[in-house]
């Protein structure tokens, strides 16, 4: 097998369980890698530190599936990895049929995304060395969960950084293209084929569920890049006697009504709009909410976009924190690793200032369990929100 | 009245609703100041920036507690924040008659402690200048509460920085010696003349209830630093096999069996020991248990404690997690404003490495919400508690 050693240094951080390895940190191969191909790790002295995968076309070159000298990478590892992550799902009590059941690093299988919609699975390969493990990956979930469907999507940064052959498509059985996910007590029409990201905002559960207690009746609500509706409905759910819901997408906006129909909910206006255009027109007319969510795509899917992505933020919780009464509740979220929450709460400092209001912080929430978030893999905490009461 | 100016640069800070002044921040006085009194504070040109109350031998010299105008301090401003106070809480459905009433800055009186058991209420006062309104508070809590009885506890704190007055006892009405409360299902007997703080940990009710939905019926539970028994209690009520409780504080142990009786409760091991020695007793016997949760009390009173602190919490987190089992679960709480969630995360990070097992962040809590935390104000954020997974 190909043996890589690390430059000086590195070891202590890889046995810290990180499993990443950029290209300029190896010191040396025992020949010319090929990509995809698997790969022992070891310190400068030639220690063992892990296997891995390799892909020296990308930036991080290796990434480790098992730090265990006696636990070599082979297609049973694979299926032994996504079956512990199903045990673990099962311990959470997701109060849903769908779930994220494979987080990538989160569940020690970099390069894996696998969702789960009911009788559907939907599969996302983002890195080469994984994509070389597809068959064993998919008889692990059809073993598992006996879906009535596969369906793969491979997102455009997997083709364009990994250099991974595109697939999109059904895989196994059969597909829809909408299927019906529970939540709660709702019903949501996911749309796999072409819905964003493979089809729903999963990891936002504990936030559709906090919302709730922030909700009474009568009041008035405001879902800023609300997608198919996923705090709209639980604040209308809530008795909310107004609810106001922006996107950008028709798409999302027409799944969105059709959530509201299958729930029996009705009232919910939904907007197509640019959300930043559509808060400064709400501003300018005086409007005010009790309770205000945004949560925007990813600005920054770089670090170089950070200072950029700062000031949409900033002016989002200006516009957020001015529409939001007097003891009233406004969410703001990153899905950026990149946007931490140190940025959520310095930028709301900022912006408290600008509309001379104090706040409240009530609650910190991030993406829900099932995409789970190793502490020693930085990368595998992503989505943060900060919740705030206007004083 | 005494007027003030800050030093150029500081005025920023005020306006950004902070509300301390150090004493190398002032620039100037209009005359000698009293300790106690009222003052007006402006920036270096003159301009208004707010009203306070001054405490030239304190090293936190100005303390605002008004940032408007046209709302200078008068025992009328003073109770109708505690009015406000009290308002705020009742929108929060605490699922208990236990609760902070006031909690200083975080509720815009700085110095002013009040928590309410029952129909008792215990008050304290932090600062020379909140203790001046000390007839106002006691008016406002009499009309807003009608309690049975009042107590005041001064923190050595208090004393020893501000040159508050000490008082100890009775300030309205009776106070028994122990009162009852409940919070949620359980009852708590509350020991307000000699209990730590004012005689109960209102402030991790939400890590109470959040501890109950990752026990488990038949599971072994470890609560360390456990005080009168609040996670004990409900790790027992929620089916835990065995539950071992653990303080050096034998008046605290005794209060928590009676806990333990009151909610017809039994098998709950109460041991009186040294946290640091036990656990290391219990680890080298190769223990092992569902659920830690380790609530120290503050190691760090202030920054130069820090570097000790986080000695300790290495520590703690080393034994906790060799403690816990595969797929168990451990907490760790910080109650210091110095040692902040980073930290903790940071020391978990280390510990995780020495012991070897990779960690699940499973959630982050703080304070429960009647102890506000305004963003503006750092120093009303203190209580934080990262709860992870063993993989």
């Amino acid at each position: 097998m190909l043996q890589i050693r690390v430059k000086p240094g590195i070891e202590d951080r890889i046995r810290g369980f990180f499993p990443w390895i950029y290209r300029p940190e190896i010191a040396s191969y025992s020949r010319k890698p090929k990509k995809g191909e698997l790969v022992v790790v070891r310190d400068f002295g030639g220690k063992f530190l892990g296997y891995g995968y390799i892909n020296p076309e990308a930036n991080i070159a290796v990434r480790i599936l098992s730090f265990d000298k006696e636990e070599p990478i082979t297609p049973e590892l694979i299926k032994r990895r996504i079956k512990e992550a199903y045990d673990y799902r099962k311990r959470l009590y997701i109060n849903s049929n769908a779930f994220r059941l494979v987080h990538s690093e989160g569940d020690l299988l970099p390069g894996l995304i696998v969702d789960v919609y009911g009788e559907y699975a939907v599969l996302e390969f983002t890195t080469y060395g994984m994509n070389t493990f597809r068959d064993a990956v998919l008889e692990a979930i059809v073993e598992l969960l006996r879906p009535k469907g596969i369906y793969e999507k491979t997102s455009s940064v997997a083709k364009r950084v990994e250099g991974v052959e595109a697939k999109e498509g059904v895989l196994w059985g059969e597909v829809p293209k909408e299927t019906t996910i529970w939540e709660h007590d709702l019903r949501f029409v996911v749309n796999i084929p072409q819905g964003q990201k493979t089809g729903f905002f999963l990891d936002q559960r504990n936030a559709r569920k906090f919302v709730r207690s922030l909700v009474e009746p009568g009041d008035r609500c405001l879902d800023v890049f609300c997608h198919t509706g996923g705090f709209a409905l639980n604040m209308k759910k809530m008795g909310a006697k107004e609810v106001i819901a922006v996107d950008l997408s028709p798409l999302a906006l027409e799944v969105g009504r059709k959530n509201e129909k299958i729930n029996d909910l009705s009232g919910i206006k939904w907007v197509e709009a640019n959300a930043f255009d559509y808060l400064r027109k709400l501003d300018s007319e005086g409007e005010k909410f009790d309770v205000v969510v945004i949560d925007p795509p990813s600005f920054a899917k770089n670090r170089h976009a950070v200072p950029n992505a700062l000031r949409g933020y900033k002016e989002l919780c200006v516009r957020g924190l001015r529409l939001t009464k007097t003891g009233g509740y406004m969410a703001i979220f990153s899905c950026s690793f990149h946007i931490t929450e140190s940025h959520l709460l310095e930028v709301l400092t900022q912006a408290s200032y600008d509309v001379r209001r104090q706040v409240r912080v009530i609650a910190k929430t991030f993406q829900d369990k099932d995409h789970p978030w190793i502490l020693q893999m930085p990368n595998t905490l992503y989505l943060k929100g900060v919740w705030v009461e206007v004083v």
